[in-house]
């Protein structure tokens, strides 16, 4: 299969990387020079002790001309309009995307995609992007899949045609998928961000434990979840499971960077104001990491 | 006058140092050490370029035995229940106290001590504690007191004693003295502590400027306040003369050390909860400074 993968991030290397063993791969990069040096030296992964290397193809991003099977756009929920804008002015008929973006805001832009087939897609491994062209695979995990549009046929070769480990799972409802990794982002990432504690923290001091069942609660109560029960034993057992992880949106603020907050409390803000619902929690870790974000920048610029 | 001093954090230091040139003050310390070693290098104070000395006796408080005419306590609220308790075992009923707490949780406490008067204040200025024997004097304010019980002579006396660098204000109204003092600092220092920034921020930083304002909200509706345009305009005023400030609350989040979140928000949350009035922000800020605490804790064992 010729996949594409767009995005030359953290799980766009890592993806570049695993699929690249069974399937062609091109990596497509923001900057020219990220291509260049991963066509120069390949992509270096790091697991544990074990570090290998794998020629890969990459090419910047502008030079994309639709001529792949399937095209994995692994790139941040705010880079997508971008992204969108180049992928729309090529022919998708014969082609098949899969969007691996956090929260659900980003699917209302997927609506008037004319693919063959749109697939959206979680990804459950720890990754840090170590250079342009070395990525850490620290949290061995699965990436799940739904059809969000179109017919799944290539979504479930891609899935059997995965290596052992790293495997894409096929889910039946894109929906409950996404909703489910909505309300796990949506506890875990502003508080660690906002407490600047690791995942595991959360549990361990009783009372950010009680402002993360709080803030689960108010998730809860706007998405009006069903079996409410479930996604709570959810959030807390990803807490245990990574437990000595920093979110990506504390490691994001530490670094200065933008987050992903509007496509996660962002989203679920929307939701609660379309229904009149009051989430003053929601809206006080939107604000107070919109806040963060802000003086990152100052910091940086200072 | 014959002046007892009871704590010799910064602002039990600022008060012996200044009273001490008009008065005979006795400072009481919680160790045997500070007051020797205050008995042998005297209280220096530092503002500006200018540092100055004073002798000032100081006597451990456990050898406390109420000869003086008024006595201040200048303890933390949370250190006030130990303190009482040496107080009232000896007769108070020539003598008159006034008490220098934040929040108005401490009211309560003061309501049956059979003392000659009592008095309350709260003190505006700025001061940080360098040495057992040494404090910096770095926001030039104004004390403010008022009648709590008992009759006001003394504390008049003690206002026109004052020398004129070091004001002592009488107010009329106890009540409304301590609740604008209390709504500075449920807004000021929570917020400042959780987002570690200084005063100022909190204006510059539209994100943060939006959490006071709901904080600030919430406070005035669980508080009753009337006039809340005035309230407010006191707190911005107050993040603006101060706005290089670190608060207080913020400098003992970062020096590992309990803060007076049960004095300010707490007090806040306790009167919400008898009015049956949901604070979600007030509880949120509440316990996560009870959250940092316990991290600031663990840092410290740890």
């Amino acid at each position: 299969m010729k996949i594409g993968i767009v995005g030359g991030g953290s799980i766009g290397l890592l993806f570049s990387f695993y699929l690249s063993s069974l399937h062609k791969v091109t990596l497509y990069t923001r900057t020219p020079s990220q291509a260049e040096r991963i066509n120069e030296t390949g992509v270096n992964l790091v697991r544990g002790n074990l570090s290998e290397c794998r020629k890969i193809q990459a090419v910047s991003f502008s030079a994309w001309r639709g001529t792949d099977d399937i095209v994995i756009i692994a790139v941040k929920q705010y880079q997508l309009p971008g992204i969108l804008a180049v992928l729309k002015k090529q022919p998708l008929d014969s082609m098949c995307l899969l969007f691996l973006q956090n929260g659900m805001g980003h699917l209302k832009l997927l609506q008037d995609i004319k693919a063959r087939a749109i697939f959206v897609g979680t990804v459950e491994h720890g990754a840090v992007r170590d250079a342009p062209n070395k990525v850490s695979h620290n949290g061995a995990g699965v990436t799940k899949c739904a059809v969000f549009k179109g017919e799944g046929k290539l979504l479930s070769e891609l899935s059997s045609e995965a290596p052992p480990e790293f495997s894409l799972k096929v889910e039946r409802d894109y929906y409950s998928l996404l909703v489910q990794k909505l309300v796990v982002n949506a506890v875990i990432n502003p508080l660690t961000a906002a407490f600047r504690v690791t995942n595991g923290t959360l549990l361990e001091n009783p009372f950010y434990y009680q402002i993360l069942c709080r803030v689960f609660d108010e998730t809860a109560e706007v998405l009006e979840l069903e079996r409410k029960e479930e996604y709570f034993s959810n959030v807390i057992s990803i807490c245990h499971n990574t437990q000595k992880n920093r979110s990506s949106m504390l490691k994001d603020i530490e670094a200065g960077q933008p987050t992903e907050i509007e496509a996660i409390l962002g989203y679920v803000l929307e939701v609660a104001e379309k229904k009149q619902k009051a989430a003053p929690l929601i809206r006080n870790y939107y604000t107070l990491i919109k806040g963060e974000e802000i003086q990152g920048e100052g910091l940086r610029s200072g």
